[in-house]
């Protein structure tokens, strides 16, 4: 069966979608794209998938008849009615990240998702494909004993004017907080962010580079550095330090070259290359879930608890406060 | 279009690609299957693609109407008469290596691509296709200056008792003699073999290992060792020093552990892990010349001059002498 | 001139200290040797230096003619007393840490030789000469702009039982906190103690691992991991994070050897073979200054900001909460 | 004991190592000094040693009273000479390489050694007292099996327009042939040379690259790339593969410095930087067996089996042919 697909939201991670399910993937094509500019959407579809139908709206794609599943990717305020949309629906949902741009959004989707009985939406935590990530994780559970502490951090050569301190959390941390849930099967209890001499390189109103410090149910504590104005790449480190050993996430596969005096690997400064192979991991993940009508990967209840924490990593920032982290029981939909 | 293909041989890596066209990638389908025993190619067929038909013989497949291109995975012996007759037919032909037993072999093949005027067969030689050497071919063109030397090495942790001698250069050093000529854009003009002491771990009659020295037209002088028993791993290096630095194939990506008293990373032991990915992207390039009714890729003529060397090669093994290697002129079609 | 050394407390470091001057080291001679047991002390003259005098008592030794200058290797308790002997005698002298069991004692040290109007100690913080470390304060100076943030671990594999939790910043943390200030040529202001899952290889009564976070004046921020039940090696990390790049202390050299599926480098287990040359390379730096009267390299008030830190870090282990530490201004001799 | 030196030669190496044994080392003095240009001397022995009498010629230095062991740092040609002077006196001698000019000259000083009756004589291989290739020692000995294959490179950024193509065996291969053996405990049996297409960084008449192929006595098969103008650093390779494992010589320990989008390790470019420390540890060496009347480390007939094998090397260079190399039997004395 051939899983016939809605992109909501045709710019840069839609259109790239796009191409991908029409192009790379087998199981599914591309029927049906909506954006908020319909001139855009019918740029795609010429582009890249003739055949498919630009609708109106993303509510009318996600009627549509010819439409099994849907890929939410417009921005960031619209996920939530449009995932609600799709639960309502019936239909596997795919959703960039933010689920919602509160937790009380993501708690409402949890909610519907929970009413509706099984699952139907995956959260575009791509980090959890990603080859490196899952490497680390099965050498997690077997390799290196109970986790003690992580450390880890996420660095960007730089980063826009309009890229503020939160922002660090919401957009930056956020695939930490998940993706480190996910390799310690753990929770958070608490946050707090500490405020390292501040890089001549931040723009004014930017607090950068930050040091984040959670504490996990299980007593794991993860020290991750934010530092989106490093200068010299875009670089994503993360050890796992356990009872019997520690392991490294790997950099990224290099030529080690030899030349004018130094033994060099390059660093990537662009972080759409880090983590490219997994969107084609994701999606087909969820292209092989919605041809059995469910969806799998990151939930909605992975989506809600990001959006928790990071609130109270937001909130520990203006603080400089120790933040409590406390969750709702979990739903046995997500057990 | 989707391009619908058929499978000639349903063994080991003719399952494997009728999964991969099937389940993994996007832009053709498998609608025939034939093996020299049908039964093993209806339990693929019912594995994987039920609405394929299985014919009774490759003869047949190829001449299917609803075959628009073919993939020759049978055993060696078989490739040149399928691989011919899909010339015959005019259409695009993947070979599994080698592209013929023969030499000889090989020419004709050529030389019937050559007659037909445009492009049909892509060979299988996945390394070009493989991420690493992709970027050390980048580096190559880009960073390094000329090329003067080459130091590889093929190892595999163990070999079969009915693995002798010669298999060393056709079934081992085949990849290299392919990759380092396309690394280096170079055709080779003499092949000598030395033997080191040989591993105790060699079976009788095999000698092992071997160092395989070639000279290129350009001048370029390679080493390769090719040490079958070497117990520890598939490992597969390469370091090409030109005149401004040095390059060397990425090792393949790994967790780094720190753990009982050893910093480590996990090496290969199965060769079919080292280059997995790059099958993938190998079909993915015939499907879609394929689509165009043409190939890309190893040619034809990619795969005569691997038999040339190889020949040269097995020849050299036997004198100990430097033996020459000689080609016929480039036909035009190959430029 | 040959400098004529005394050595108090001829114990494993007093002995190894002894050999090394006789042995290894030009420029000076072992003339004195004093132990708590006068029978300890002849065994090492016997072994090593037969031509030296064994005194009755550390302070006859530090009054003999033929000492020019003095090694304090004794237990710590009797640490100051040595010191300010030698200081009252205008003899160098190099004492192994701690300088004092208190703060306060450092602190009459720093006075003495503050009255005394010249530098005569040298504090025993071996890392200091360690080619590595050298190498991280020449890239630190010169390479990665203004330091923002430090990653630092101190893994041992096991201790005895008799090491408790303060331990682990007296006698373990004490390197990272005189090193680090030396790295950064700066001062603490502040410390916190995060303790993570204790590992189940600690025993009981000793929190192990814990994070220690230290905040300098100029606003850099610091994690060190100890872990003394780290099991896997004795491994010293340490990541400096300036606004231009970010630079690692080598690791120790080893071979790479490929073996059984694994690229491996062995990790050292012994932490003495971890700083074995930088003894050397502190003892022929105290033996040069020695020739002129004189000290260099890491001074009383180095080994008085250890103990004012160290102190402050205990309280943190204790309260859990930030505990700000202030030094008083600094002596003109050691601007 | 102190023992007393007198160093024949103060040039750039005479001259360091006069400083490494007046002020670095234990052990010894420098009683003597001599040199062609008498100025030279009394220039060092002001710099230096001002207790030590510079003499008129090297033979006076030999036949001093105060001398009782010598340190031959000429020009290449006075080696021979002065080495069968210091055997004729019964003094140890430490001869930088070559021991002589000619295998004729190696040889003689061979047999006036064993004439003596016990060795005198050391020669200037520094390589085997260097940390790194020790460690390499340690686990060919030990941990990968019956060596099989080495696979080697020696590169130096540039070279100046008086070096020539057989320089590349005299001055730098040599290294390789003294080093190599000691490793595997072996002797060579054929040479043969290889020429790569000419770096254009060549000066005119140079030929570099050069493979030097070297087969021993117990079949290990060596290939050596020499390459004097890589432009990139000076870098010393060395891999042995063994029949249960493979090692790697370690790299020189550097920092990893994260930067301008690179991963980078500095590679030296100065060949004095690469193997300073075992300057110390050979003469620690000399000094040590020098006290007890002898020699210990690269005896005279480990010069002479590097005279024979570098011929050899010459040889294969201008013939293009395998040159057999065939030793006389090894006198009991160096067994």
């Amino acid at each position: 069966m051939t899983v016939r697909i809605g992109v909501i939201g045709t710019g840069m991670i839609g259109r790239d979608h796009t191409r991908r399910i029409a192009q790379v993937l087998a199981g599914a094509e591309i029927t049906a794209l909506s954006d908020y500019s319909t001139d855009a959407a019918r740029k795609v579809q010429q582009d890249l998938v003739p055949a498919a139908r630009v609708h109106d709206s993303g509510e009318d794609l996600i009627a549509a008849a010819d439409v099994d599943a849907v890929l939410v990717c417009s921005t960031g305020a619209t996920h939530e009615p449009y995932v609600l949309a799709a639960i309502a629906a019936g239909k596997p949902c795919f959703c960039e990240k933010p689920l919602a741009t509160t937790a009380e959004g993501a708690l409402r989707i949890v909610q519907a998702e929970v009413a509706h009985g099984s699952r139907l939406v995956q959260v575009g935590f791509m980090r959890r494909y990603d080859a490196g990530y899952r490497m680390l994780k099965r050498v997690v559970d077997n390799d290196i004993g109970t986790p003690l502490m992580v450390h880890a951090a996420h660095r960007n050569p730089t980063v826009p004017d309009s890229y503020g301190t939160p922002m660090a959390i919401h957009d930056t941390l956020i695939h930490e907080i998940d993706v480190l849930r996910w390799l310690l099967d753990d929770d958070y209890v608490s946050a707090q962010v500490v405020f390292p001499r501040r890089s001549s390189h931040a723009h004014a109103g930017l607090r950068d580079p930050q040091v984040v410090l959670l504490e996990t149910a299980k007593g794991v504590r993860i020290d991750v550095e934010v530092f989106v104005n490093c200068r010299y790449g875009y670089d994503i480190q993360c050890q796992i330090v356990g009872e019997e050993g520690l392991a490294n996430l790997p950099e990224p596969m290099t030529i080690t070259l030899r030349k004018q005096a130094h033994l060099q690997n390059e660093i990537l400064m662009d972080w759409k290359d880090r983590f490219i192979d997994s969107y084609d991991v994701e999606l087909a993940d969820f292209i092989k879930a919605a041809a059995q009508g469910t969806a799998a990967g990151p939930s909605s209840w992975d989506g809600y608890v990001a959006a928790i924490t990071s609130d109270a990593c937001v909130q520990a920032q203006d603080s400089g406060q120790i933040v409590p982290i406390t969750l709702p029981d979990r739903p046995a939909l997500y057990r």
